[in-house]
C-alpha cells in the first residue's frame, strides 16, 4: 500500500476512534429507555427495509459465488426473510433484557465513615471483526449499545454490503432514539491494512472481540495491543465414568458430537474407563458411526470396534468441528483430568457418571471456562445459560470467561461517598 | 547477548514456566488451611531469619551505594527490624483474610434443569516485575498464594539478595505447609532479557502485574503479550465546586496534595468554579503554600495568588509526584467533568461540594477507577478500601479496575450439573 494511501487511512481510523470515544462518553449515562427505543426501532427498520437488505446480500452473494467460496461460506453469507425476521427478533430479546449500567455489585461502609460502592458501568469502545456472517452486525452491535458501550464493526469483505444494509437500520433506530450516531460504526474499507490500524488503537478501544475462524483469530491475538475477549479452540472432551449410566453416555454423546459437529461446543475426544470400557463403550460408538461419526481410536478402543481407525497423537490435538471423534481409554478419574487438563482448549468438558464425589472433583480440577456433569457440552451457549444472547465465548481467564453476554460487556468502578474525610498520617 | 546464552536462559525460563503451571494446577484446589499455614510460616521465618536478611540488603544496599543510587531510591531499598516485622505482620493479615476461592458468585437453575454456577477460581499464573522495594516480595507473594495462584517474580537488581532472602522465607513456609515449591518463584538471573523472555511467556503466564516507576510500566505495556494489570499515571483531581465547605475544601486539598506527594493517589490538579474562586481558593492556596507546596496556576489563579507561577498546558498533563500543585478555574460542573476526562489517568478524582445533585452526576460521568465525593484522593488504596492488601491499582477498563486486592486476583469459571440433558436441535 502506497505510504500516502496509508497515512489517509489511517487518519480516517483515527477520527473514527475518536468519535468512537466521544460516543462512548454519551453512552455510559443514556438511561435503558433510550437503548430499548433504539434497539426496537432497530429491529423495526430491519423488517421495512428488508428488501433492500436482501438486494445488497445479493451483491454480496453474486461476489462471492464468482470468487468460488465453498458451500459451507456460502451459507453463512446468505440472507432471506426468516433469517432478517430473526435478526429482528434477537435485537427486541435484547432490548428485553435487563441493563446491567449502574446495578451496585457490592457495597460497604468503612469505620471512617467512608461508603464504598462497586458500581456496574459500560467497557467503553469495543472493536468486533468478523468473518462473513452479517447478522453478527445486528446481534454483537445490538449486545454492545445495551451495554452502554461504543462499537467499531469491522465484518469481512464478502459481507460488505449485507452488512452496511444491517448496519443503517440499526443506526436508524440510534438516530430514532436520540443516541450518538457513532455508538455503531464500521470501518470505511475493507482493506486487510485497516485491522492492523485497528488492533493498535489501544487508546480508542478497550476491547477486542474477534468472531470467526482460526486464521482470524490467531491473527488478531498476534498482533492486538488491545485486550482479546475469545477463543482460539473448542477443543472439547466427553469423559465416560466408570459409573456413568450407560444409556445416558449414548444420549449425550450423540448430542455433544453430532447436534451439530461445527460449533466450538461440539464434543473432540471421548475418554472413558478402561474399567467398564467393554460394557459402555460399544454402544456409544455404535450410535455415532450409525450417525456418520468417523471414530479414530486408541489401540484398545480399537481392538473393541474394529470400524475405528487408529488415532495419532495429532488426534488428541486436533478440533475436527467435522463429525469425526476421537476416543481414548483411561486409567480413571485422575487420568482423564490429567488428560482434558494438558490437551484440552479450557473451553468446556463434560463428565458423565452416577458418582457424584467422582462429579465433583471433575468440576473442580478440570481448569476450563465451562465444566459439566452429566449434560452435553453442546450447552455452552449464552443463550442456553440464559444471558440472552451472546457475543462470543472467551477462555481467556481474565475478565470474561465462558459466554460473553451483556454483563461481560461492561466493567465498573468504585464510587466514595464521604463527609470531608482525610487519610491520617 | 550471545545466541547460546540466550537460548539457554529461554530454556530455563520456559521450564520455570511449566514449574509453575503445575504448582498451580495444584494450588487451585488446596485448602484454606494450607495457604494460611504457608503464609504464618513465612512470617516466623522472615522474623526467625531477621539476621540473614538484614545481611542480604546491606550487600544490596553496599552496591546501590557503590552505583550512586539517590537517597529515595536507597529508602525504598532498605530493611530494618521494624520494615522486616512489619513485612511479617503483612503475611499474617494475608492469612486472616477470607479465601475467594471457591465461592459461588451466582447460580441459577434453567428451565430444563441444568443447574448453573458461577464459582471463584484461581487465576493461574501471575508475573510480578518490581523494582527496588524488597518487601513488594512479601506482599505480593503472599497475595498470590492467598488468590491460589502460583507467582513469578522478577524484582530489581538492585534488591537481587535481599528479596531472594525474603523468598527463601515464604518458601520455607509453603514447604512447611505441604504446598508445592514451585508456587513462588523468581528469576534465575536479573538480566534485562530475561524480563523480555517473561513477557512473551502468554502460555505460562496469565497476567503480569508491574509495580515501579513510568519508565517500567511502560517497557511493559508496550513489550506484554501478556495481560497487564497496571497504572501508567495517578494523574488525579481535586474540583471544589461552587456549593463546597470552604474549610472542607482546604482539608481536603492539603490531604490530596501533601500528605504524601509520592503516592499515586496524590491529587496533582485542582479544579476551582470561578463564581466562588474569590470567596473558597485563597485559603486552599494559602495553607498548600504554607504547608510547602508550590502551585502552578492559570492566568485567573495567578491574579488571585501571586505567589503562583503560571502553568503550561504541559501542567494539565503532568503527575508531579512532588509538592507541586496545577490550579485552573473553571465555569462549573460540565467544564471540570470534561477536564478530569480529557487530562486525566482515569485513576481516581475527587470533587468538594455540598451539593448531592452535583455529586452524584461527577460520580456518573467522571470515566475513573475511582471516583469520590467529599473524601481526600489519598484513600485511593486496597488497605483504606477494606481489601486487608493490594499488589497495585489498575486503571485498565478489564478484570480489574481500582486496588487489586486478592479477590481482583482471581478469576470464575461456570459449573454446570445436568441429570442427562442435551441440546434440542
Amino acid at each position: 500500500m502506497a505510504t500516502a494511501r496509508l497515512s489517509d487511512l489511517q487518519d480516517r481510523m483515527s477520527r473514527l476512534g475518536l468519535a468512537a470515544r466521544a460516543a462512548a462518553s454519551r453512552m455510559a449515562t443514556v438511561p435503558r429507555s433510550a437503548k430499548d427505543r433504539a434497539l426496537r426501532a432497530g429491529a423495526q427498520a430491519l423488517r421495512t427495509r428488508r428488501a433492500e437488505i436482501l438486494e445488497a446480500n445479493a451483491r454480496d452473494m453474486e461476489a462471492a459465488r464468482g470468487k468460488g467460496l465453498s458451500g459451507a461460506m456460502l451459507d453463512r453469507l446468505a440472507l432471506d426473510p426468516g433469517r432478517i425476521e430473526a435478526m429482528a427478533a434477537g435485537l427486541e430479546t435484547i432490548a428485553g433484557l435487563e441493563d446491567p449500567v449502574g446495578t451496585e455489585l457490592a457495597r460497604w461502609r468503612r469505620p471512617n465513615g467512608l461508603d464504598i460502592a462497586r458500581v456496574r458501568v459500560p467497557l467503553g469502545v469495543v472493536g468486533i471483526i468478523y468473518e462473513s456472517r452479517p447478522n453478527v452486525t445486528a446481534d454483537a452491535g445490538a449486545l454492545c449499545l445495551k451495554a452502554g458501550n461504543a462499537a467499531i464493526l469491522r465484518g469481512g469483505s464478502e459481507s460488505f454490503h449485507s452488512s452496511r444494509a444491517i448496519l443503517e437500520c440499526l443506526r436508524e433506530g440510534i438516530l430514532e432514539a436520540g443516541l450518538p450516531e457513532a455508538a455503531l460504526q464500521s470501518l470505511p474499507t475493507t482493506d486487510r491494512a485497516a485491522v492492523g490500524i485497528m488492533l493498535g488503537m489501544h487508546e480508542h478501544i478497550d476491547v477486542i472481540v474477534p468472531r470467526g475462524g482460526r486464521s482470524l483469530i490467531e491473527r488478531v491475538y498476534a498482533e492486538s495491543r488491545i485486550p482479546v475477549l475469545a477463543h482460539l479452540d473448542g477443543l472439547c472432551h466427553l469423559y465416560l465414568h466408570e459409573a456413568a449410566d450407560p444409556a445416558m453416555a449414548v444420549e449425550i454423546a450423540l448430542n455433544a458430537k453430532m447436534r451439530r459437529t461445527g460449533i466450538c461446543g461440539a464434543a473432540e475426544t471421548l475418554l472413558c474407563d478402561r474399567a467398564v470400557a467393554d460394557r459402555i463403550l460399544p454402544p456409544v460408538l455404535e450410535a455415532l458411526i450409525a450417525a456418520g461419526c468417523e471414530i479414530r481410536g486408541d489401540a484398545e478402543v480399537c481392538r473393541l470396534e474394529p470400524r475405528a481407525v487408529p488415532a495419532t497423537e495429532e488426534d488428541w490435538r486436533t478440533e475436527y468441528l467435522d463429525a469425526i471423534l476421537s476416543v481414548k481409554l483411561v486409567g480413571g478419574l485422575e487420568e482423564a483430568i490429567a488428560h482434558v487438563n494438558a490437551y484440552g482448549s479450557h473451553h468446556t468438558d463434560s463428565i458423565v457418571t452416577g458418582d457424584r464425589e467422582a462429579a465433583e472433583r471433575f468440576l473442580a480440577e478440570v481448569d476450563s471456562a465451562i465444566v459439566m456433569h452429566n449434560a452435553s457440552t453442546q450447552f455452552a451457549d449464552g443463550g442456553e445459560f440464559g444471558m440472552g444472547a451472546e457475543i462470543g465465548i472467551s477462555t481467556g481467564r481474565l475478565h470474561a470467561r465462558g459466554p460473553v453476554g451483556v454483563e461481560q460487556l461492561t466493567t465498573f468502578k468504585y464510587v466514595v461517598r464521604g463527609s470531608g474525610q482525610t487519610r491520617p498520617k
